[in-house]
């Protein structure tokens, strides 16, 4: 079932300035067979449901593994049956 | 890993009331071993990160299944590597 | 307009635990006239749209002043037209 | 206190495609001094706190005046105390 998705990675006590961690977060989507697109507020994910959710726990089991201790992620879902969801479809 | 995570589901083209659509998303979280707290804006989850994951695939696949068009969720997720994550620990 | 809302105020930088800020906010939100209930993965809000907004302006700015040096905040707000929405009302 | 934000409407009972009150809300924010950046899953947002806060009460108000029976609305905030928040210094 494909998806669409928007990540949002928080790091806790690693300081004001986490965009060592999150440029960290899209390195490791990049892995994935998945569409990705940063913004301002996240990262934006088109692929298979099952591997964006594979991608989310790689992210959170990497990121400790590297050190952060606290991480909290936000994670938009959208699936649909009616038709194939894809970022360029959202757009405005 | 432990998580904590919070789920809100919203289905679009249901109609104004979603009650039957969050109540089955309840049950089909109470299948998986997971502690669930369900509130007012969602359900928060206890549980390893991997079970919580594929408790929210199992949701979206089943809702769509079951005639769902369009589904949207939310999903916090928290996982921290200096003690055990709980839902009890979490409140204030 | 009265909405139902949801709110989740994370410090960056503040240190791993963050148990004391978040004190403050459900102690700030307290003094609007808000019914407000917390629960693990953040604080319910039922209230005047108007006055929850102004609720959440004012914990950013008072947290800033008393030394947060950066906040993110997530609200969820749902407002409807068909009834008077309440935190009861949307409890399973 | 200038910020970040990113948000996201979701109408309920409008049926599957939710375009057009997308469309509508771009607009409304559009009319607020406020700059945005339409993007896959919401739009980004940079101003005064007070005037984003201000954008979010009329984007409910209208849409409710226009016919629309349910929403909610899924608002990211972010303030520091270090720096102005930008969505340009918030990129990648």
């Amino acid at each position: 079932m494909q998806a669409t998705a928007e990540l949002q990675v928080i790091p806790l006590g690693a300081g004001v300035s986490v965009r060592r961690e999150i440029e960290r977060v899209v390195a490791l989507l990049g892995r994935h067979p998945l569409l990705i697109e940063t913004h301002a507020s996240g990262t934006n994910i088109e692929g298979e449901l099952h591997e964006i959710l594979d991608a989310v726990e790689t992210v959170h089991a990497t990121l400790h593994a590297e050190g952060a201790v606290r991480l909290v992620s936000y994670l938009k879902l959208e699936t649909r049956s009616d038709k194939v969801p894809t970022l360029a479809g959202k757009r405005l």
